[in-house]
């Protein structure tokens, strides 16, 4: 029976994952700030009126998190991942604001196999929101198995 | 009086913070997971002994929220920032695992001082452990106001 995991060797590169949808409402911005992000812009309604911002967004962290739930569900619980091993960067690139969903894709950038049985990929992380503005950008430096001989 | 805030201008490139203490509990790595970043390493500890990590680790996400909330103690929440722009890298260089306390230093590495009444700061987010082994490096873009003039 074939293997149904994706590994390095699948992961070429251009390849490309859509992501599902999230919302994220207000109470949502700011709980997930209260706890590890609590500046005003994040917190406060009122003070965040007076901001660069001039309203409440989401932390640049709120984001990343949303951004990894929606690609575990698309791709990381069915690869063959060993490890993180960095964010090699990500960009905020349009405030999001309470009511935002959050969508997007992922796409394959770089890929190394290696002869250890491990390979490494780099992929993109392209938030966007439903009106498909992108909203965010990570790249995503990632260590994975290679697929078994005869896999 | 002075203006105790801390502006664009007054962080100059090595000007360094320490951060506070946080200790990662089995409980918040797998409550985290759970929610964000649900892979197995992350989520279930019998099943992460069979992993490349040996055990449970925290997610890279979550590593990440601790270092914003560390950092916001030491410097943001006193400092005059307008918004993060970004992550320009991230690096998990050792795994954290339960019980590890988190603690560490924000230095700046580069700024940017504008005509505009703004400023960028790029600055190194560096984390250790209790043992001062770095587990974590996370440089980030912020962009604050300058000090009003006669501030």
């Amino acid at each position: 029976m074939d293997d149904p995991r994706l590994y390095a060797d699948d992961l070429t590169v251009g390849r490309r994952f859509p992501l599902g949808r999230h919302e994220v409402t207000e109470d949502a911005i700011r709980e997930f700030a209260q706890e590890w992000d609590p500046l005003p812009f994040h917190v406060d309604a009122d003070a965040a009126q007076d901001t660069h911002f001039g309203g409440l967004v989401a932390s640049g962290v709120h984001t990343l998190a949303i951004s990894q739930r929606l690609v575990a569900e698309a791709l990381t619980l069915r690869a063959a991942v060993l490890a993180g091993r960095g964010v090699t960067r990500g960009r905020w690139l349009r405030p999001v604001r309470p009511g935002t969903v959050v969508t997007g894709w992922v796409e394959v950038i770089a890929q190394q196999l290696r002869d250890d049985g491990r390979g490494t990929v780099l992929w993109r992380q392209v938030l966007t929101d439903a009106g498909g503005a992108v909203v965010a950008e990570i790249d995503v430096d990632v260590l994975l198995e290679r697929r078994p001989a005869g896999g």
